[in-house]
């Protein structure tokens, strides 16, 4: 339906963004602001045609993606105020000393430059075209060049047009936001590749986003490269929690193993818990859970065989069973939900067993005892979460787990469910390699805008021809740090 | 006279130092204050030898050594109290909402894991051993091993047994820092990708650093490489500046290029000015200057050859004049101040007149006019610092410079010299590539420790059971942002 980019498209997108840059970098935080308002605004007016037009292309139900597309709203507001108040500019303030004759050296951050985006194909609004990254680096001050997900290539385009007609009435520089097409893995190289470009960010496959990565480090000079990638999710489940509430923790499982077709980064693919008949009673309530519930369209036909090809590689593997498989009648490109068990010992010795497996899927790890548990634990790769299901009794008892889960995550939850990321600057969504390819940064909340910036000092410059923030009077008012 | 580590010693080290990581994170910031004091305390303790043995080493004189001893001792302290003071933790809170039902959320930075150090041969006590990075990997909770600098081997030697008694006599985990030998790059190599090392710091040149760089990414599990490598530093003469101060400025430069045999990251390798009056009369002086300036011995003989081979390359360039050579008698590994000159087309043309002449060398670049000094401008890689060298009038006249000044650098100067970083939070050292190879992070002041920490989150934890820092009650009394 719409053509790949040409080489010379892209050469002549990211001339356009460079030029952009030079005037967009120059615009006050209270215009980028304004330009995130507008494109919330536009979105929010955005009506039912983008709706249909996403639930065709995706798969996904109506009311999920119209709360997709407020929490894009609420995204691009939040981000927009945070830019506006500054904290992410990270102001210091060393004044002159006479005695000493140090000079007077001030802080603040500049943009980096053209950001490309690659958006996710599970999150067509907030974390696409419009999505958590655009709004980041549209607030950090750098343009955009969003490639267009090929899954939802219609949707993109239509958010493209809003965006781009926001930035038209507000008078921005006209390329500050562009929206290429590409199917082909040559679109991604050329503009990841491209000396123009600044920085990229991308939210997918861990093959994806690693080749991305390569080809952003390989360059004359690299460049930050933002890959947020697999992640399977482990949840500790401890004995005595389990003992306690095994069947409504099933249920809760149950419940975030197969919301929205096991298609989130935050989906439990790994849960472990010690043999007893806590577990017991939880695999028993989870088997009964999955059975009933109703298998469902996935993103896309390649999506779809991708589950079926992983899940059926887990299920190969020595020692995994099937716990339970949905009874409800499955059509084409759906998702049936599946548990599978495994012995920790099994687990163990076999990497294969953490590799994520897409969709609707997770695997019970039954731990002989807390120090298989814990050898377990010290394996994981980096992850985009880890959970704890445990009393207080739990915590201390089990307190090395604890200690290994927090060492290989970004975010740990207790006694919750990974799925649903709060949009809030406490929030961090990231984690070390290979759930994130910068563990240093997170792709949810205000800081975010931290991964499209850099620090510039300024020493011995005079008042007034500092940046504002820098500025003796503070007339942005903005938090600065002052020694 | 000190054997390579062995590929034994290597692992046996790493493992070692992955054991002390588990240890080490879990202590106090106060603990780890101590531990920086108590270095502190020893190298101001460590009497004349040290000192006899570095002059010996690095042809630096005593006062230099001295001064760089106690700024080494001013680092550690500094950076020890940041380390405390919790700033650089950048907690913030987002408390449950029962309305809405949003968890609590929280958000802390815990360390990376063991770091490796690569210390620079110019700056043997504060960017080596116990220099800058040692002491904000320590800070940030992380175990150190330090590849010692082979150019002073003896001296990183004695630094490290200061350092390794202070770890004892505190109590510290055994291993949580190390030193090693190593002259060839396969130490350097096996360290970097060992996959029990989680960070990497290196001072030095561009060739040095960008290796480290491309291991660090090359590894299965990719990691941040912080190089802080070559820049030339340009510095912008502007007209009415120049024409009121030509004098001054030319022997403030003059001092500024010789300083330490030029032996600085920030030497300005670069000074661009517009043909004129002033021009000429700021070459005349800075001619006379140069010429009574004495050759002193360099680092090491490598360092002296290789400056001798840039300088003649740098002469061998189409257009490239001498404007003045030292009439000091020199002699063997001393560097022989020299300052050169060349049309601004010339240079614009010529990217080899772009890369740094390690050593008392300068380039006066003798642009036509604005347009051309602003195409200079433009075609600068990344840099540590630019300066600019003008009056309010020469600011606003020539804006387009500036802005492309603050673009490709770390830190923008107005009216000083570059040599010279003074050590405080506000200070940027850094810069875009091929300055340092993360443009996001400083090597100098206590923000640095921000280079060997990651952000997590905890989400719906009990009070008693997070870490201090999050604390409702905040008992470390720390600067916190609450939503």
């Amino acid at each position: 339906m719409f053509k790949d980019a040409t080489p010379e498209e892209i050469d002549q997108a990211v001339m356009l963004s460079d030029k952009a840059f030079r005037e967009y970098r120059r615009l006050s935080l209270k215009d980028r602001k304004r330009l995130m308002y507008a494109i919330a605004a536009r979105l929010e007016n955005s009506g039912s045609d983008i709706i249909h037009c996403a639930m065709e292309e995706t798969n996904l139900p109506e009311a999920r993606l119209k709360g997709e597309r407020a929490r894009t709203i609420l995204q691009l507001r939040q981000y927009a105020d945070a830019c506006e108040q500054g904290d992410w500019l990270e102001v210091r303030i060393h004044r002159a000393n006479h005695t000493t004759g140090a000079p007077d050296i001030r802080k603040t951050k500049v943009p980096l430059g053209p950001v490309v985006v690659f958006g996710s194909s599970n999150f067509p609004f907030a974390y696409s075209t419009a999505g958590g990254d655009t709004a980041t680096a549209l607030a950090a001050g750098c343009p955009v060049i969003v490639k267009g997900h090929p899954a939802h290539a219609r949707t993109s385009r239509m958010v493209a047009d809003l965006i781009m007609e926001a930035v038209r009435e507000e008078g921005m520089p006209e390329h500050v936001f562009q929206h290429l097409h590409g199917t082909s893995f040559e679109v991604g190289r050329q503009l990841v590749m491209h000396p123009g470009i600044k920085a990229v960010a991308f939210t997918g496959s861990l093959a994806g986003g690693k080749q991305l990565f390569d080809w952003g480090q390989q360059r004359k000079e690299p460049i930050p490269v933002f890959s947020e990638m697999g992640s399977t999710n482990p949840v500790f489940l401890l004995p005595e929690k389990l003992q306690e509430e095994s069947a409504s923790i099933a249920r809760q499982y149950a419940q975030s193993i197969t919301q929205g077709v096991g298609q989130f980064c935050t989906n439990p693919g790994l849960i472990l818990g010690i043999a007893g008949t806590g577990l017991r009673n939880f695999k028993e309530t989870l088997k009964e859970e999955i059975k009933k519930t109703a298998p469902q369209k996935m993103l896309h036909a390649g999506i779809a065989k991708a589950y079926d090809t992983h899940k059926a590689a887990a299920l190969q593997q020595q020692g995994v069973n099937v716990l339970a498989n949905s009874d409800v009648a499955s059509h084409i490109e759906e998702g049936v939900p599946l548990v599978a068990t495994v012995s920790g010992e099994a687990f163990i010795n076999n990497p294969l067993l953490r590799q994520e497996v897409f969709g609707p899927f997770s695997l019970v790890i039954e731990c002989k005892d807390m120090a298989e548990m814990a050898q377990a634990a010290g394996n994981m790769e980096g992850q985009l979460t880890s959970t704890i299901m445990g009393t207080e009794k739990d915590l201390l008892e089990f307190s090395e787990v604890v200690e290994m889960a927090a060492n290989f995550c970004g975010r740990l939850i207790l006694n919750g469910v990974p799925t649903g990321v709060t949009v809030c600057r406490a929030m961090h969504h990231g984690g070390p390699y290979p759930a994130t390819t910068d563990s240093r940064f997170t792709s949810v909340g205000a800081d975010a805008i931290l991964r499209f910036v850099r620090p510039i000092a300024f020493q011995n410059w005079p008042d007034h021809l500092l940046p504002d923030e820098l500025k003796d009077a503070n007339p942005l008012g903005i938090r600065r740090i002052e020694e």
